[in-house]
């Protein structure tokens, strides 16, 4: 099969791989539908995460059963599935709390590469949500954003405690900023705002439900959300960025008592104890454990409630990955879908 | 009257200073009952915090009204009320969302020093909740507690979202992790785990309700959570300390989405970014909002179902104070209760 494999910095090439297999028996494998580039895959493709040999690149995938192990006995070849990038059992202590991603047997799908024609998925019972039936194309790129962008904007936005009588504030324009504003919105935010510099990106977020954008970052971003919100700040805010300066311009734009949910995974971040406490927020983040929220997610997708494919603005045959990520690292694309 | 006053590290002195008064209409000024020395206190008496001119002492307090300014409506003089360091309107957003440490007309009590004979306490109505008549002596050193060591192990056992069907721990076992095990168990918690090197402060630990005693500190002590819990770790754990070393121990041992409850004011504590994201906790904390608690926990103490103030194992005269500071300081005491 074709896969794309990154061999140095800013070097993305799709090759011949092997076609994945079934190993375990709880294992499925599936062809993709569409897979695509993920924010943080640019940690990896700009040399900030280093990578010492040729690694397989993606984790968001959606796509047709091929095979299944002989242990696998809810997903079956034919159906369309959604996963995460972290298989889980869905039947241990930390999976039933609702954190797939931490599961006591997580593994990491994206290992495959799911920038791939096919794609090997461990725990398959535990991890893959079929669709009601063969979806219409047009739905394809809504049912891969839930893969990961749109899970882990819902989940930035439930870690916030986003609901009806909240005003929300997210911080990130990227696609899981602009899909916690949807999820924000289908939550029954109030208030929703939307920080972010670009005109494009603003049309979006207010296409997707935000009321209020504000162009200022850092301090002066903090005190425009602060005019807002009598002086107190958001009750939620959504970090979807992952640096110092976003981190900290989440927890300064909440409100005493009100939560912050972090989903950019942070490089360099070092939070200081004491503003913390004296902040008076809740934290909470981290991985999104998106198979909680894929069977309402899809199901919204499927009865077209919500339209989170609308984040990718530029769509490629997978033999052209490397552009995908060259648009994206250069911003002139939020998110780049792959056809394999 | 007679009050504690801070000159130097280490320099605590009993002296003659003006009697407070009413400034504001919505003050009261009360007589002390009973007062005490706050773990907190020490990193001010120790030099850690700075203290650049002669320093009223002290925050904790609880006594009878001798005086109400004019716009004082609820608060009445001959009453015994207990209020906390912070005083609060009770009635702004912040207040109403159970924030009252973070009010937006929040005032520091221990301005005035609660060491002290008497004390000016401003947003009275806010701020003081009144016991149902004259307590008993024996419940004095309770309700003393209630004001801020009780309060703050309360919160800490709330922020950790407590309840039954949980596993708790708790790390330190000064008077406010002691007290959060006794307000774990009031919350219903299943299991208690008290961290703690101390035999005395074992067997307090063991009659407010913990379940199980965990000797070590740091990795060891995360591996005797875990091994407890199924290699999970804790659903909830109080941090009761504000050192780098137990916040970590705490954020480690909780199980991934579990909730780490923090109310050891932190000095010199940064929290890695990545680490925070990947542990998958929840984490919440900060200066309690005693006065949340203050009416079930008075309610509590006045029926006789808690006996808090137990950890007052050493009671002087306030002009004594230098002797209960020295004892705190040395760990001879768990905490001082002065009589004026």
């Amino acid at each position: 099969m074709r896969g794309a494999v990154l061999h140095a910095p800013r070097d993305v090439r799709v090759e011949q791989r092997n076609d994945p297999a079934i190993i375990a028996p709880t294992d499925a494998v599936i062809r993709i539908a569409a897979t695509c580039v993920c924010g943080s895959d640019l940690w990896d493709y700009r040399g900030i995460n280093r990578v010492t040999e040729p690694t397989p690149m993606g984790h968001e995938y959606c796509g047709v059963v091929e095979e299944v192990g002989s242990e696998v006995t809810t997903i079956t070849p034919g159906q369309f599935v959604i996963g995460s990038f972290f298989a889980s059992d869905n039947s241990c202590p930390i999976c039933r709390a609702g954190y797939q991603s931490s599961c006591v047997h997580r593994e990491f799908v994206g290992a495959g590469g799911a920038q791939a024609q096919a794609l090997r998925v461990p725990l398959a019972d535990g991890t893959l949500v079929a669709t009601p039936g063969i979806p219409d194309d047009d739905l394809i790129p809504s049912l891969l954003a839930a893969s990961d962008v749109l899970g882990t904007g819902w989940f930035g936005a439930v870690a916030a405690e986003v609901g009806p009588g909240k005003t929300v504030a997210v911080v990130g324009d990227g696609a899981v900023g602009l899909l916690a504003v949807l999820a924000a919105r289908q939550l029954g935010a109030d208030r929703i705002i939307a920080m972010s510099r670009h005109e494009s990106r603003q049309k979006l977020a207010q296409e997707f439900g935000a009321t209020d954008i504000v162009t200022e970052r850092g301090d002066e971003g903090v005190a425009k959300v602060r005019d807002l919100t009598d002086g107190l700040g958001a009750h939620s805010v959504v970090e979807a960025v992952g640096t110092q300066e976003s981190m900290m311009q989440a927890i300064r734009s909440t409100r005493p008592g009100g939560h912050v949910g972090y989903v950019g995974v942070p490089h360099g971040v070092d939070l200081p104890g004491e503003e913390l406490f004296y902040s008076h927020v809740h934290l909470h983040g981290g991985p999104a454990p998106v198979r909680r929220f894929l069977p309402e997610m899809v199901d919204a997708i499927w009865k077209r409630e919500i339209d989170p494919g609308r984040v990718f603005d530029l769509t490629l045959p997978l033999d052209e990955a490397a552009e995908g990520y060259r648009a994206m690292d250069e911003r002139r694309a939020v998110k780049a879908l792959l056809l394999p």
